[in-house]
């Protein structure tokens, strides 16, 4: 971190800043250039500390250098992070596909598109049976009798199940069923989640805030490596702009800017990312090509008649044609898709 | 909510969207065009309808007309809602301060800024117990310990208290010793929390999410008010836009267009909404010159030893000067200050 | 601006760059910390530098810390520039309102318009003869017919004339017309036009383009500065943000910090800023709360006829009311109307 | 067009609009709801009558429907639009890709890169002698100088030229040397200039607005059609977000709308769209994945003394690599790069 003082500032400015470093346990380091002095601050800063040295008479800035996200970072691990699921390696060298529908509305629904997915090549099955809502008038989610229902089409095709956690209270319950607990993008920075989560041993998958930035994402991530669990993936699922065609826009450029600053997996979700299903397709592939280590897609048996999300999703056959797409885009960036046995 | 068909849509697409909407229970009301038919859907509609219709054959765009929320509506309750706490009315013709520090830290830091801000005139101490922090290696509040100071200060002020709950499990425990709940911006769509605050018949300080629409603000309060709980107020603190000199952008015609769609009482927060301690006063003004009913104000004895939000705080001294300077702006748009006795 | 390195930097590395900057006429200082090796630019900096040192081997980041704007920083300047229009001063102690429709339509029209506005108080006329439009099947003007009747409206009426210019080949022209010349948002850095203006000696009106940071609105105006004219205004009208109840999101926030960082005066536009009638009175106050220099607000005779921006003028009715709330909402922050005698 | 009337509007009101409508040349076509009466606007109407309406007493909102753009629309033109320049057809099956330095900084850095680019199989080169710079104190370009070395590479290299006007005034002067004319982002509501550049019978290349909206982007090339232009291209290279890590955000998912919306061929600028040069590669693979017509890269022979963009720019093996790497996901896709032959 770095205090820059502004052009005027007096010596007892100076003086009073590098005291108050001391009084914390940090060093000050003190450069004086022609222009500006500037100081140093030496050892383990994190934002807040830019906030308070703000204040102090004389300073112009504080210009936070150091990353504040460390388990998370590549720095502290260079190795990429894998994390098995079943038969699955996600984060290897291989892309795994998740798919299902947006929410658990039925048995049938969920086992016919369990079916579906695994025949066309997908490796987990999602599904939600507790809905975040926008409206409190709407559809929640079929609760435990949900997760019962994923249990099920996971007993009869073998693919583990991927659903999402709301609360704190849920954590245990929807461990008892699930294979990967899912934190949505609302609860980014629903920290006692976080917490939650991060006192499981479950693999955990985080989907970036719609208006959150990589470092907060990555803080987030932090917080449930801190808890001592490392099996985190990292989801972009697309962030707030001003464009409205489009529900949200997928920031691909992530995805590249993750494994570079991370060791996590990342996971593209061009269903939620975009919010029409035509345009799912070309956001997949676009994820796998810029380097995703997997794909998170929503799939209905009718789109038309599904309680949440049909406009974003994708019927059976549209999901086999992608699937073949794929395939080739996949191995044309040497990562070929998870054979699916 | 209005169904737009393409131009070259067939009678049978038509015919197949009218039944979907038969089964569900709206009407469809046919309207041809020369360009194009258009499809009115009649009844309560809700925003994941559109998604759904969106998906049919032949369908080029869905709009919504209507608006989602209902409870929190002025069509709905054209009277203003005003809340009593203690001797304080909020929503009435009155503007009504709310000041304290960002976190409380100790027992002398709450009550001595208790007793400058109640001098100052302000009418209810905020500070923070349960502190969300983006970093897990952050502060992250006294907890109960907090709760008990802020007890102690409204003691020997007199002062109530608004403060922070971050989780369903907390909710009574925050209640049993606050007069005002704060639900943060980044637990506006924490819908658990919602609805379990919704429970309770306490006042509920609702902060706009940092990438939240003002429809979306205001389906999260119908959340709390369809719980049955109606003393809800709303919070602007800023949103998250592409600038960077400020931490957030503080959207003062919120204040404006919340009076206009809502009856509920609406707050300033200019702490969160700029971050920056020189930039406080000024939008505190702006905000009650917009018709804010209220402020809520960082104050903290001494910002550059705060372990929170220092940057943004306020002097004793600056904020009894933003007092004198408010009840003339607040006098001259016809909202007295709430006299502090 | 200071080079953070890598970690694992080499030494050579940092010996690379030391060599470039020295070639470049800037002087590197070298300062090893614990963690990591931080090497200072001094010499003036500008923004593409940073850029240029990003790519060396072993850099992990580069920070500016020097702002890039000068000749419009309140550093370079310390008094307030004041610009007299007329018998008006801008950027003195008293609030200047400019007024008039978004389009010249017709003389009746403007004359009307002018009369209304000057009885209210208002001291500037403002009127679009050059518009931009959206799209380009949609009226873009009368040209120099609609500073024609600009022209006879401020001989009636005494008003001095604001009117935008699109294009560096009609400087000439509008400038024979005009008391003071606007470059409207979407030209904010047309940087051809910006030099085209900075060789007149008018003053001249920048508006902050739709997406433009503080900092890039302030090297737009440095464009004017550095070509030798002075005499410039900034004009905040709305940000482009995810929000969509509103036309644009009004950065009240920017008219303290403007106040802050530069000499220059500062307007609020609350038309465009909200782009909803019912929102420019209270943006307007809140503006003038937060210490606004000045306004420019469209009035119409008709707002449901304008052929431009019907829905975000003011009736006379409506804006002689709004300038009588000004008044005291002026009042009370110190900063009177000027008289519109 | 669709005209929301409040719940409680009265029929005089609902009169009033009819009549204003039909003074206008359009019909309104009434339809009464059980909650709300709509009425519909039939007739070719444009974004700035949604405002006018707007205004009228009992109106709610006003809802457009139909898309504002119509010679750039995939509806008037299903066919694709393709460009020939030299032997190069841009928006055919092929996917086409430009190259070479942000600015001209010698003839040297240009005839180098020329070969450089060639031999690894880009069609077109790329060069800036008009630069527009956010500072008035920073490189601007060569100028004509600059469009004379552009020359001279194409000379010796046989590859076409893609180069930026800034100012209507010199669209006579670069059309006589260049094969494309670009405007770039910051020009693309320069109305002005789409009409100059729309009179001249070249290929247009059209980059989106920094935060430009799809439609409005389309409307922006309406312009240049509507001038009896059509060979115009669009190109995508990021949009302004609240994220800060990258410099723009690539809005990916425009391509594939742009395709669907549109006749007109999409490009793809990974260089300006990530403002890194290690994103540059992974989001050009990505743009091709998700359906662009072609890229446009940014290569310099010593990005780290490159007078503009050096971070972004690609080394001659960098691009020579990403050059081989999109053969294959090209291909995968169905798309082959043409061949540079």
């Amino acid at each position: 971190m770095i205090v820059v003082m502004k052009r005027d500032c007096e010596q007892k400015e100076i003086d009073a800043i590098l005291a108050r470093l001391q009084e914390m346990g940090f060093a000050g380091h003190l450069s004086k250039g022609v222009e500006r002095t500037v100081i140093g601050v030496v050892g383990q800063t994190y934002p807040e500390l830019a906030q308070m040295l703000e204040v102090f008479p004389g300073v112009d800035e504080v210009v936070p250098i150091s990353r504040p996200f460390k388990l998370t970072s590549r720095e502290f691990q260079p190795r990429d992070t894998t994390i098995k699921v079943g038969s699955v390696t996600i984060g290897g060298s291989e892309v795994v596909v998740m798919a299902g529908p947006c929410a658990v509305e039925s048995e049938q629904q969920v086992v016919d598109t369990a079916w579906a997915v695994k025949r066309a090549g997908a490796h987990i099955l999602r599904g939600g049976a507790f809905k975040p809502s926008t409206s409190p008038y709407q559809f929640r989610g079929l609760g435990e009798d949900g997760l019962k229902i994923l249990t099920t089409a996971k007993a009869e095709t073998g693919l583990p199940i991927i659903t999402e956690v709301l609360t704190p209270a849920d954590v245990e319950l929807v461990a008892r069923y699930a294979d990967i607990l899912q934190v949505g993008a609302r609860n980014m920075q629903n920290f006692t989640l976080l917490d939650e989560v991060g006192k499981t041993r479950m693999p955990i998958m985080l989907k970036r805030g719609m208006s959150a930035t990589i470092q907060e994402w990555l803080l987030s991530a932090e917080y449930i490596l801190s808890q001592g669990n490392r099996r985190v993936m990292l989801c972009e699922r697309g962030i707030r702009t001003f464009e409205t065609y489009t529900r949200n826009t997928m920031d691909v450029s992530a995805i590249p800017l993750i494994e570079k600053l991370s060791h996590l997996p990342i996971i593209g979700d061009p269903s939620h990312g975009t919010g029409k299903w035509y345009l799912v397709a070309p956001l997949a592939l676009a994820a796998v090509a810029a380097g995703a280590d997997g794909l998170m897609i929503e799939v209905h048996p009718n789109p038309d008649h599904a309680l949440k999300d049909g406009a974003q999703s994708l019927t059976f056959e549209n999901f086999a044609q992608l699937m073949t797409q794929l395939k080739g885009v996949a191995a044309s960036v040497g990562r070929p898709l998870v054979s699916s046995e």
